[in-house]
């Protein structure tokens, strides 16, 4: 499809800002192109290990590249940011981060994963027997918000795929849209704190709703499931499930469990479960109301295991 | 299948207690049916109105039948409960109780659905529009835990149904197991309090799993997603999203962020929308580490609006 016009990725910034001067400007239904850089921001390469975080500067993590003023978008509107094509490159990564991420308590040290991806086979291994399904053209992405937002940032969504539609509340005019950085998958959760990081190319179409007041915060429309490839049939899910007065420690409790399995049975480290459980690891909310215990799930697709 | 045993529904008990007598003595990976009682212990029928819970009697709520003691389970063990088969009536029931539920702020004044099922249709209708899919034989149900307890009651996930099976950490000799009651369908989190509460029979196989250690809550595994019948096609989701620094908050933002879609979009009054955001919305945990705010999603299937 054409586009109207290109974001580089030299076009990238930091912070959000609605003093951000735009770097393009198109109209209502036009399509865009982005070259998304990866969260690192180039800081963790193909060749980069554990000993790479150690000089890791995170004020130079997660760069946005744009933004776009989308003519006729008021405050008022909603912005429809429809993903229609999404392509990646040939590796990522996942790291755990000291004092970052949902079991930043049980996890002090340290790791990297390096992913290379075989666009032929359309997975990646974790280790030999652990496969993480359906990269591209199934890629993950995440969208960042307008400036200036209260509804915030890197929404880190794994709904948000190529045939996915976000809106967004226009809070300025133009709504000056920048674009995250990509995941070639991620869990519900992103439990560990990274998903696998990847640089991006992304195609999207911006258009204006005019009016849209119930759009308050990000909206989604998400494609059907396509059916799962022959290659890789649905085995169905293993859960882990927490149980606490107080939802966060549900949440801990339910990925712990998930890690624990996955050690028991699946022969993984600590770590290797951990990142496992942030990359392809659902989290869901089975039970609000029965008070005085919140039950969250942890679900794995059992297929990703040979 | 033959059933090695059958609990009737006048053993139900309303504690959970390790002093509760077995009703049934059965050997691991026996097959055992159950009568499983509404969660409103009978109290609501199919031709009660609103008024009917002006004296509804809460400590006659959530019957569980049972238990059956299960020859050679001992703590250390996990109880595998295999949902074989499900059957239920053909009417149930969803209320909002002021001071109950999700939003029991926002919704002060109660309210009661009565539900009918045609099993020929398989669906039920909330309003012309407005379908429920997947009642029989994807019905939903919760399976209580043993006692005496720390992995809690009514575990109400929707990821419980026929060709599901669930893992309890075994706590007492023989595992004395009881059966709560059922729902026909339910979405993740069960925001207003009640899913389509409603009567059920269940064939369900207890096994005993020897030194399961890593089993210290409850586990599921779930089967394969049966392709969408062609009378209902999948046709994707409409998720909307709560940003909070407290998750349930972020919770709460999401669940009234549906409300208001679907009031402004689809034509329901805010009590309706409730009630279908409870039955047929799931709540996800889409981003739990980018600090200060976590994203929770609630998404609703497409379909059920015609």
């Amino acid at each position: 499809m054409f586009a109207n016009g290109h974001v580089h990725s030299h076009h990238k910034h930091l912070k959000w800002s609605n003093r951000q001067p735009p770097v393009l400007t198109v109209s209502s239904g036009d399509v865009v192109t982005f070259d998304l850089i990866d969260s690192s921001n180039g800081q963790i390469t193909i060749d980069s290990d554990t000993s790479s975080l150690n000089s890791f500067q995170l004020e130079l993590a997660d760069p946005a590249v744009g933004p776009v003023y989308v003519r006729d978008a008021e405050p008022g509107d909603a912005l429809k940011v429809e993903v229609l094509f999404l392509e990646m490159g040939n590796w990522g990564w996942t790291a755990v981060v000291p004092g970052f991420g949902l079991l930043a308590d049980d996890y002090t040290q340290p790791d990297l994963k390096i992913w290379k991806f075989d666009p032929e086979a359309g997975y990646a291994e974790l280790k030999p027997g652990v496969r993480i399904m359906g990269l591209a053209p199934g890629a993950d992405g995440e969208f960042s918000t307008i400036p200036p937002t209260v509804v915030g940032g890197n929404i880190d969504c794994r709904d948000m795929v190529a045939g996915s539609a976000l809106y967004l509340p226009v809070q300025v005019p133009g709504a000056l849209f920048s674009c995250g950085d990509g995941h070639a998958a991620q869990g519900h959760g992103e439990v560990c704190g990274t998903a696998i990081e990847t640089n991006m190319k992304a195609k999207i179409r911006l258009t204006v709703c005019k009016n849209y007041p119930w759009v308050q915060s990000p909206h989604l429309q998400l494609p059907p499931q396509p059916p799962a490839p022959s290659a890789f049939p649905d085995k169905g899910h293993y859960a882990t499930m927490g149980l606490d007065a107080d939802m966060l420690q549900a949440t801990r409790k339910a990925t712990r469990a998930m890690v624990e399995w996955l050690v028991a049975t699946k022969g993984l480290t600590r770590t290797e479960a951990y990142i496992l459980a942030s990359v392809a690891g659902d989290l869901k909310l089975a039970e609000v109301v029965d008070m005085p215990n919140f039950a969250v799930t942890m679900s794995m697709p059992v297929n990703i295991f040979s």
